[in-house]
Order: C-alpha cells, then sequence, then structure tokens
C-alpha cells in the first residue's frame, strides 16, 4: 500500500508548482543543497524579512549592515573557523563514494548527535566497524576518516596564495566591521547590529529540501553590550513569557520532556545566564507564534559544553516540530562573550574596544555579544507547513494575512460586457495602491477561487454585473469562504486596515447570507 | 599644493564616518574589490531597490526569484561563461605582480577599450613591448600574457571534479528555471523575470570604491517574448522622451558627441531595433532622472559588434557621468534572443519551449528576451554624488525623499524640564507609524541640524516647550532650511503624506518667519 504523503510532501509539490520554492538546476538533474525561490517564494521570504526587522530590530534600533559573501582567509582564521569548520568524513573503498561519519553512525548505529559531537576520527572509524556500517551506496566498507573543510574555498584574485572563503555565517562581517559601525553609532551600548544574506556550508550530504542547504540566507544579530552593565531595561516586557526548556541536566539524564518555564524565573534560577539572551528567547518565541507554530510545537534545547560552537559561553537552539523532520532547529542564541572582537583584535593589531567614563578616569574594554540567527529558508518553510491546511478535501494555505505573497486576487465574473475592463480598472487602482495583485480570469469562479486558497491569498474581489451598476465588488475570505459586498470606492483604506491588522474581515462591508 | 578633493573624495569621507560605505577588512589592511554597507549604506541600498521595483517593475507585473550565488559548471558551461569569461594577464618576470593587459594598454599606451577589446594574446604582448610598457611597480618587463578566468572558482561537495562557480551574473538563474517559472505563471507571454542579488567578478585588478567591485548587487531582468509577436502595447507612453545616443557609426568614425533623439524617432529610424528594449531604455533614463541625475548627465552608448558579450545582438550601455570616473556604465540594455534558452535546452535536453495556437494547430518556440541590467552598488554611489551639495560651506546630502535612509530627526531642545520624555514619545509615534527616525539630543541644535543635513535626512523635529505648552512640534526642511510649526497629533498623516510625495514641505504647517 502507497504510503500517505506526509506535510513535506504536499508542500514541495505544491511548492513547485505555483511557485513557493523547489530544488535548483531541476534542468540539470539538480544539485543538492540548492534551491530557487520562485515568484511566490520570493516574496514570501521578503515579507518575512521585512516582518522581521519590525518585530526584532526596530523596536531595539538594531542597525542593519550588509558585507560580502566571500571573506579572506585571514578573518576566517582569526575567527577560529579555519580551524573549527570541519566535519568527518569517510571514503568507501569500493566505490569511492563519501560519506558524513557522524550522520552514519546516527541513522545506522542508532547514535546520538550528542554521542556523535566531537568523537576523534579514529573513534569515528573504530564505532563504524564496530556497529558493521558498511557503504550505504555499495556495501563496500571504510577504512580511515578525515576531516573535511565545510567551507566553499576559492582564491581572491589572480594570485594562488591569496586564499577566500564562502563566509558560514554573516556574524563575522559585523566583528570584523565593529570599529566603523561602533565610531558611526557614536560609541553607544548597548548596540545591536544585523545582517541578513546569503551565507555558504558546502554541506557533504545535504537533505532534501530547505532544510539542510549548502547555499542559504541567515539573519545574525550581534547585540554588543557592557559585561559590568548587562541590565536589560525592558525585560519586564517578556518576563510572563513561557518558554518551553529541554535543560542540558535533563538532557544528561536522558530526559528530553521540555519543562515549561517563565523568562522572570529563568532568570532567577540560572538557567538563562544573560538578560539580553532571555529578552531576544522570549521575542524568537513570539515571533514564532505570530507566524502561526503554537507555543506547544516549539521548544529550546540548551547545548551541553561539548556541543556548543566554539566561541559560545551559553547555548540555547530554538526549534519547531516538523512532520517529515520532527524538530528542527530554526534559531540558535548563543552568548559569545568578548570571543570574537578579542580575536580580532588580537589578530589585526587594531583596538577594538569601547570607552566608558569612570570616577578614576575612564576604562576600556570590550563589549561582550548576545547572539540571536535565524535560518530564513526554515522559517520560510515552516510558514508554509504551518499554514498548510485542507478545508473540504481542497488545500487552503492560512498563512498570516502580513505573510502572503499576493493579497488580493481580482475575478472578472465573466470575460465580456465591459466586467474584463472595469476588473483590470480595480486592478491597476489596487497596485497603484502598493498591493500585491493577482489576476485569475480563466475557469469557473469556484476553480478561481480554489486556486487562490492553495497559494494563500487571503482576499479575492470579483467584478460582478453588480460592479457596473453601483459600483460595489464581492469580497472573499480564504479561510472563512465568508463574502461581504463593499463599495470599490472604499477599497483602497478598507484594505490598508485589514492588512495592517486593524479591521476583520467581517469590517469589510455587509454579509453576504448564503 | 593640494589637489582640492573631488566629490568621490569627499563623498568616500563622509560615507566612512556616517556610515553609508567604506572598503571591506579595514582592520586587516582591506581588500581590493569588497565594500560593506555600513547602517545608513544598507538603508539607502534597500530603498533604492524598494524604488526600482515599484518604478520599473511592477507596472509590468515582472515577477522576481531568488537563486543560489555559487553554480555548477554545467550551467556556466552551457551559458558561454566557462569559455568567454577571461581577461588577458600579463606578469612581471621581475616581481610577479600581475596586471590586467588592457587596462596597461589603456593607462599607459591610450589605447581606447575598443582597441584593446578582443585582441588577442600575442598581440597583446606586441603591443605592451612596442609602446614600451613596463612592470607600474618595479619597471620589470612582460613575457607572455594568459587568460585568466574571472569567475570565482570552486567545488560543490566533497568531490574535487564537481567544480562551481560564483554567478557572474544573476540572468543565468532566471534562465535555468525559466520551465517551473514559465509553468507557474501559466504559459503567458510577453513574461518580465527579474532577480536582484549578490553576484562575484574575480577582477584582476579592482578599481577603489564601488565602481569595480569583485562582489556587487545586480538586477537582472529577463523579459521573455515571442519573437513573432513582439509590439509592446505600452510603447506610446515612452514615445516622446528624448535619450541621448553615441551611436556605433559614430564611433567608428570617432564622434562620441551624443545626438539627443526620441524614442519613437530611435524606434523609426532602426537605431534601437526591438521595442521592449526602447521601452526598458527609456524608463532606465526616467530611473534615474527621479534619483537626481539630470538627462544631460546621461547617456547611451551603443556597443560596437566586438565590444558586444557574447549573448547579445544589439546592445546599449547607459552612462553616468561622475567627477573622478567620467562617464560610467550604470546599466546595460541587451537584445540577448534566444540565445541563453536555446543553449541550455540543449545542453540538458530539456524542451525550454513555448507553445502558441495558430490556424493550422500550434507552434513551439523559443522565447527570446530582451535584458535591462542594473549594477546597484553603482546606483548607490549615484545617488550619493549627485545629491552631495553645499550650502553656507555646509555638507547638505539632497537625496530624494523616498531614497533618505533616515526620514526624520528628534530634537529635544534641551535635555531637562520634560522635553527629553515628550521627545521619546514623539520617537516612538513615529517608529511605530513604520518612519525611519533617527535621535540627536547632543550639542547644540546648530550642530544637530548641521549632522542631519550631511547624511541628508530630510525633515527635522524639534520638541520645545512649545511642544509641552500646546502640542506643536518644528518641523525643519534639509533643502531650504525653513521652519513650519505643526501640531503633533496630526505628525503621522502630515509626514505619509510628505514621503508619497503627495504634499510638499510648506503643506506640513504654518511657516515661521526668520
Amino acid at each position: 500500500m502507497k504510503q500517505p504523503k506526509d506535510k513535506y510532501e504536499v508542500v514541495s509539490e505544491m511548492g513547485k508548482r505555483r511557485g513557493y520554492f523547489w530544488q535548483s538546476y531541476e534542468i540539470y538533474g539538480g544539485v543538492g543543497g540548492f534551491i530557487t525561490y520562485g515568484p511566490l517564494g520570493s516574496l514570501l521570504k521578503r515579507r518575512l524579512e521585512e516582518k522581521f526587522r519590525r518585530f526584532y530590530l526596530q523596536p531595539l534600533a538594531i542597525l542593519e549592515i550588509e558585507t560580502s559573501v566571500i571573506m579572506p582567509e585571514n578573518v576566517l582564521e582569526a575567527s577560529g573557523h579555519v580551524e573549527n569548520f570541519k566535519e568527518p568524513t569517510v571514503e568507501c573503498t569500493k566505490c569511492k563514494r563519501k560519506f558524513r561519519a557522524d550522520h552514519l553512525l546516527q541513522e545506522f548505529g542508532e547514535m546520538t548527535d550528542t554521542e556523535t559531537e566531537k568523537m576523534a576520527l579514529q573513534s569515528v572509524v573504530d564505532e563504524l566497524k564496530s556497529h558493521n556500517i558498511r557503504c550505504p551506496d555499495c556495501g563496500g566498507d571504510f577504512n580511515k576518516a578525515e576531516q573535511f573543510m565545510t567551507m566553499f574555498t576559492t582564491t581572491i584574485g589572480p594570485y594562488s596564495d591569496s586564499v577566500g572563503y564562502g563566509r558560514p555565517e554573516a556574524a563575522q562581517g559585523i566583528f570584523v566591521e565593529f570599529k566603523r559601525i561602533f565610531e558611526s553609532a557614536r560609541g553607544r551600548l548597548p548596540l545591536g547590529v544585523a545582517q541578513i544574506g546569503h551565507a555558504l556550508r558546502n554541506e557533504i550530504s545535504p537533505r532534501q529540501g530547505p532544510v539542510r542547504l549548502r547555499e542559504f540566507t541567515i539573519i545574525d544579530i550581534e547585540f554588543f553590550f557592557d559585561p559590568e552593565d548587562k541590565k536589560c531595561l525592558i525585560i519586564n516586557d517578556v518576563g510572563d513569557e513561557t518558554l518551553r526548556f529541554v535543560l542540558a541536566e535533563n538532557k544528561l539524564k536522558g530526559i528530553t520532556e521540555p519543562v515549561t518555564i517563565t523568562i522572570k524565573e529563568a532568570l532567577n534560577k540560572g538557567i538563562i545566564k544573560e538578560e539580553w539572551q532571555a529578552y531576544f528567547m522570549a521575542q524568537a518565541k513570539r515571533f514564532l507564534v505570530e507566524m502561526g507554530v503554537p507555543e506547544d510545537q516549539q521548544r529550546f534545547i540548551e547545548k551541553l559544553d561539548y556541543e556548543r560552537a566554539h566561541y559560545s559561553m551559553q547555548g540555547f537552539d530554538q526549534e519547531v516540530y516538523l512532520e517529515r523532520w520532527g524538530w528542527t532547529e530554526v534559531s540558535g542564541h548563543n552568548y559569545r562573550t568578548d570571543f570574537d572582537l578579542s580575536r580580532h583584535m588580537k589578530a589585526s593589531g587594531v583596538d577594538l574596544t569601547a570607552f566608558k567614563e569612570s570616577e578614576d578616569g575612564g576604562k576600556r574594554f570590550v563589549p561582550h555579544v548576545i547572539e540571536p540567527s535565524f535560518g530564513l529558508d526554515r522559517l520560510v518553510y515552516v510558514a508554509l507547513e504551518y499554514a498548510y491546511t485542507k478545508r473540504n478535501k481542497r488545500t487552503v494555505l492560512s498563512l498570516p494575512r502580513d505573510l502572503t505573497p499576493m493579497q488580493v486576487s481580482v475575478f472578472p465574473l465573466m470575460n465580456k460586457d465591459g466586467l474584463l475592463e472595469k476588473a483590470d480598472e480595480v486592478y491597476h487602482l489596487l497596485v497603484n495602491e502598493g498591493f500585491t495583485v493577482d489576476w485569475d480570469s480563466s475557469g469557473s469562479i469556484g476553480r478561481r477561487y480554489a486556486r487562490a486558497d492553495e497559494v494563500g491569498t487571503p482576499l479575492g474581489i470579483t467584478i460582478d454585473y453588480g460592479t457596473l451598476e453601483d459600483g460595489t465588488v464581492t469580497l472573499r475570505d480564504r479561510d472563512s469562504w465568508k463574502q461581504v459586498r463593499s463599495k470599490l470606492a472604499e477599497l483602497p483604506s478598507l484594505l490598508h486596515g485589514y492588512f495592517c491588522n486593524r479591521l476583520n474581515f467581517e469590517d469589510l462591508g455587509q454579509i453576504i447570507e448564503r
């Protein structure tokens, strides 16, 4: 019997067909780890970005910068990436295929992420042998493991010794440019600096779809503060927010059941060490809720000492439950201390300290950093999976109205009697008002509703004979399938109110009883 | 005597100090060809992008997609880039430094771009010798020339034969994904597809600043149409627009004086072959005018046969006059015919044709393409250079109000008597309304005006004792330095009107006579 399709499969099928996302370079057989955002997907991604700015960056006046994807070797040497950004690989002695050793041990040796993390190369080979794990492709065996550098390597300019890498995170662009940014902000602390952009990790075995990509969009926020003046002044705004934690101490005991604690409590008990980190974690939870992910489908995993990145003093991963992949990381929250600035200061010889006046004159110090970091491609996918619903066997993509790529569809009831011309007028009226508007004039009105529901367009506007007579149109709601009759002349202001969440659908006109 | 500073120098100095842009990796001595956008620069760049969407993409319902920066070799082989994306280099026999041979011939041999284009490698060496051009660094000589691949090369995944390149243009991402995009758009033609994103060219000798970068942001628009149904239905919207042309036939005669012709005339005389190309060129001119570049500081250069890229049947470069660099390309307009789709169809074996019904059944054809392509970094710089003015020896950055990074500055007159609190209230009111708002409470009000003028913030709002008494504030105009008194309660709607160009400064309140 055929397995029923899971959400990943149905979302991907819809995504391909309607232009959300698909694997890149399909006509050449596809290349793993790269996806293409089609017209709807790239719009959804941009709306998520904009919502993130409004929700996460603007309230703290976090600045944004843009730096290059290609970085020179010395920067990533100083940051520790050249030394640490490696994964153990094994090559099949028979078919020469390469695999990530830790993934083989997890998949075929039933070892956990925690067990395979930071294993020495020889023990990797030993474990493979003791679990009798052979090449999944040809059954050949594995002799020796190697560390594989998972940054893309290139050369900058015509000299082969001028090595460059694709940046594995946007964070280093911020650290390395900290001096100028800090000066242009006239030395204020705390100071948040963000970067949203492409990053590259040369994964050995990328997963399907948008979950483990070789090229992805990262949102890195580096929040700089004085370690001796580290109170978060707005911590009370989130004090009563509850988070579900899987704590390190419980993980060590094999307990993965989350405990629900308020931010206030988490700080009091020392579960989260820094107030700013707590603040950003609470906001991360709220952001995902606004995206459509309920509280009980989210959790925060505390990283064990040896699970943390080389720069992190305390780290939590925010995870969301996905049908195919289970708990999946969508953001990381690390206390990077003064690690990065200190390393760049040492390597470059340039002073990256801040100055603080004090009673006995003043003092220079290296700011500390809390880093919230989001994978934007995963957020896009999460939004789609959580919006994907069925109603009367039809697909309805119930995206929040501030995320939907198309905001309105215009439907001329018939292709005659001046209805097309009138609909065209409405289309341009709304486009000029700044709305993203779709146009669909083919097939029955029911089929057109269905097409709009499938891609998540919240409002449909039907232009009918009544429109020509009295200047009213029918608006239809994607989620409730309710309809109201509204005045064309009032449409722009009604829609502005609706899309900034000031008006409900029922406020848009006279309910049509059916 | 010291040379007076040119605009590039003053704009760059301001850019560094205030956070517009600067050379990347400064603390490590800088890496040529990479720039960093600081907080103001990245905002300006995003606003330009948004304006471009509104002005250039939305009226034609051009779709946008997002594809990867790293591309597999077969795609760029099919597109002809692996074969053609090379430049002649020479290495000094003494100090081993490498140079672009054509640049040496232009700089020290007084040869033109046109003369050095497509020169054979041996003639490059001959010409260097006959002009007695030696290494500019050490005086050594040059023996032989080589072709240097100007794409960044890397490998994808763990196998060294899986070559990848940094994409030199965003266009190929569109061509290679055309099939899905076209299907999701239900086969409509004409169909415009755009991509805005980072691109990479491994320049041998990048210029300073944002003019010749190794990593840059490109806007590529591929406008697909049926070559047998190629009328542009809105050509009359631009028919009377005048462009200044430097024509190929004149260039051959050594005449570079532009001729001014309307779009209608250019089409009638066959100067521009395709209507859609003419339409996009007219819009490109208008866009630059809106950015602040007057008509007489723009021109369109027709490319000679051997100057055109390998895919182009007719090409024009839009150039803008810059003080340091003279005429500088900001956009290219090429008729790419069916070159790219046909090449990918052949290389991949996948059908990329469109279908058209006709009397005798139907016909399949490969759509043709007009490509307008803009360098976004250059546009950012052009906007800054053209906005840079002096008034009473003070710098005023007169950016168009829809491009300024900061829209409003809030100035509490004094740091006491409740003025700070009131100003804070105004600040948050405006931030919540979606404006980008700066805050400046240090130094005299005159110095604060000067700081805001230098970065181009169009409106200053001073909170004074009158504000506490009757709820009015003083608004100040960056360009005229005029002031009006306005009601705080009306500020949001006044500012919305002002920033969408519905209201002038004088409409914002009661003029204060001084």
